[in-house]
């Protein structure tokens, strides 16, 4: 390590999130029902990391906490903190304070605050809000869940399209409530269609003069309200977009999202495919032990079936195994190989798919790539352990079947990890989610038939 | 499924990305060597787009369409193209091609590009830079891979603290070079040392007369120099930041990151994470056959150590499952759920890990959570094999062990499942690369010794 490296390492510990120290003498204050130290140790610290505090802290903890220090509650910290333990705090929270937190917060903020609350919660912070926002907030709440009309805020920045730089400078100074962010001033028709934008790093460095259509980008593109959000979030991310105009069905500007909003989708997505990925359900650790048991029943569930599958193939070879019992000892290798080389092409499949990386176009040289991987894997393993097979057991044939079984498994490994996702992809299946289950079926099944079935052929 | 979902159903295919039709019209263009045809088929994508284009087909189409195409090669197209075919592209260009398209790029996009190459390519790309431009990117080098030095871009927009709104328009207008995207205007103290900023929409939305320093943002943070660049990405998706401003070792102004940066590196971090995680390498689609094998061994060949470290443990067993033939049939059961499970609780914690929502704060209340989930499922899971074991075999001895071992396993691998992870974590390791190997291990070993174990104490 050279000294800068030492230097990016030394600063790497607990650079940003909570410190451990504090969050200790936060819970000293609760349990000495101190109210004023608690402020004082919560003043500084960013609504995202108060609603990090209140996950990692124990339920009785969080309730005598939010006791102690509701004044400190805003809009943020309520739109930060983690579904799983939102309603509890909703619940805990005075009304007054409540009502305070949730007027303070931008529509689309709302929006995504209520979404998965239970109707009676959602009723009780519609109710604080102002009328007009309460209609935006209804408004945004008819597009259905994960699309750009949910995601986007309503409060837009736009200008006719003949104005000029001076003029839409003069009208952003006399405007009496702007968005707290925004970062193009957005061009329309008469009919309230979007025709262009202009950064505003453009307006600024132009000339009053100027008229708004010379300066317009050329990246200028709209997403749909109707549209699903990862697909949204996937655009800023191929194009690199900073905001976008949302137009609705007759192609009128019905909002904007931003690239703030577009990188918590995509972080989300994310989350959600490495959970998928591993069977476990939308869970969070601040969930209860119930809860989480629940989420994680169906894949242990799918599994059980799988490995029961597996079974039923072994006790074909009852009589193999009770004459050469050394078989019962190798067999779960040649199985686990292939279930590891299976999830490797899978995952690879998985996130390829999702980045648009495998399409109709490389499929088949994707196919011929992963089953010659699987074939030269394969055979590398096949040499190891034929040789271990034999020097352990004494036993050239159980060397020679163990390695002839391993290269069968293994080239349907890498076959299964890439077909079975992207069969799944085209029957509309989330292929996060359900390819490692039939991908580890065919591999056990496959591992144990070819390395009992062949010992079958050959040793008996 | 309403309308409106439906029709988000519908708009989900393809709406971004590559059209396959289009691609396969592409190489048709190509076998004829049809260049005008070619010409007229790309210029409507985007550089990202064409990147992806470029990585899709083999390798005797690319080198095919590099030659008949290479007039439209930008700098933008390089610094998307993935870096295993990075190269090759480079190399298949005509030099003066790529001067061009070089000179184009700020200079952390050429940092970028060449970070990765082999020395003489790099050399071939600094030669074709302007010696201004060569020298910000060789400093940019100096820096460690992966530090907010190489991430940040060096052309930064800052004003004197003291000067007004108008002050800083004026200078804006009459600046002959601005960088393509800035969202802030930093204020510096003479010494060059950040000490806020204000946002363009506040300088565009303020009188002129209103001094910088009165309208600057409350959330201003600087990062470091040799700060982590997933560091920075986490800071930048916490605290909902757009643009932060980087400072050297002396808190000097030294450049600036914004937002498009970080959801990147957010995006790559995810990416390696899933991969590790499956065991795979930095592998990318584009990569060759050998390639792909050589990432796929390490992982392989752990897997081989730890599956045979189990035979082990079935061997001692041999006895007993010549015996009772049932057992053979029966232990994949016990190891492929604890595996399972165990995988479930180490992605929630590698994940957890990852995001700083696993702390000294939370450690045991979720190590408690973990047990009591295994326990659970141990339970749920017993209940059923132990009835499969019996009707099946027509022992209820043997349902009985089975059921045991099922608890003891999954409570074990709720145990591992946090326990690896964090314990990797603490020592410096990457919890997402190795903690699946050890956890599988830990299940396999214990489930085998757990069955065949009680199998030995009560069924002999």
């Amino acid at each position: 390590m050279t000294e800068r490296e030492e230097a990016v390492a030394e600063r790497d510990e607990d650079e940003y999130g909570l410190d451990p120290k504090l969050v200790q003498a936060i819970l000293d204050a609760v349990d000495a029902g101190d109210a004023a130290q608690i402020d004082a140790l919560m003043a500084p610290l960013h609504a995202a990391d108060i609603a990090d505090l209140l996950e990692q802290i124990g339920a009785t903890e969080r309730k005598a906490l939010v006791g102690l220090w509701s004044k400190g509650f805003d809009g943020e910290i309520l739109s930060e903190i983690d579904e799983s333990i939102r309603e509890e705090i909703i619940e805990a929270l005075p009304p007054e304070v409540l009502s305070e937190a949730v007027r303070e917060l931008d529509s689309d903020d709302v929006v995504d605050l209520i979404e998965d609350l239970e109707e009676p919660v959602q009723e009780r912070i519609l109710d604080a809000l102002a009328v007009s926002d309460r209609v935006a907030v209804e408004q945004s709440l008819t597009y259905p869940e994960y699309s750009a009309g949910r995601l986007m805020q309503r409060e837009v920045v736009t200008a006719p399209e003949h104005w000029t730089v001076g003029e839409a400078i003069d009208f952003l100074r006399n405007a009496k409530e702007l968005p707290d962010q925004f970062y193009h001033v957005i061009l329309i028709d008469p009919r309230w269609h979007p025709t262009g934008y202009v950064t505003l790093g453009k307006l600024l460095s132009s000339k009053r003069s100027v008229a708004l259509s010379d300066i317009v980008e050329d990246s200028f593109r709209t997403v749909g309200v109707l549209e699903d959000e990862g697909d949204v979030a996937y655009a800023f991310n191929q194009y690199h977009l900073i905001s976008v105009p949302v137009v609705d069905e007759d192609d009128r500007l019905a909002g904007v999202i931003t690239i703030d909003d577009a990188m918590a989708v995509l972080d989300e997505e994310h989350e959600e495919d490495i959970l998928r990925l591993a069977g476990v359900g939308d869970g969070s650790l601040s969930d209860s032990v119930i809860e989480t048991t629940k989420q994680r029943i169906p894949w242990l569930a799918v599994n059980l079936v799988t490995a029961n599958l597996a079974t039923f193939v072994i006790a074909e070879f009852e009589g193999v195994i009770t004459r050469v019992v050394a078989l019962a000892v190798l067999m779960p290798i040649v199985a686990s190989m292939g279930g590891n080389a299976g999830t490797q092409a899978l995952t690879v499949a998985v996130r390829a798919i999702a980045t648009r990386d495998l399409t109709g176009s490389n499929l088949w040289r994707v196919v011929r790539r992963e089953v010659l991987v699987g074939a030269f894997n394969g055979i590398v393993f096949a040499l190891v352990m034929g040789a271990v097979g034999w020097l352990r057991f004494g036993s050239p044939l159980i060397g020679v079947v163990l390695a002839a079984a391993m290269v069968v498994n293994l080239v349907v490994a890498g076959l299964a990890g890439i077909l079975v996702p992207v069969t799944l992809e085209k029957a509309g299946v989330d292929p996060a989610l359900a390819s490692g289950a039939f991908v580890t079926t065919v591999t056990d099944v496959v591992g144990f038939f070819a390395f009992l079935g062949l010992a079958a052929l050959v040793l008996l």
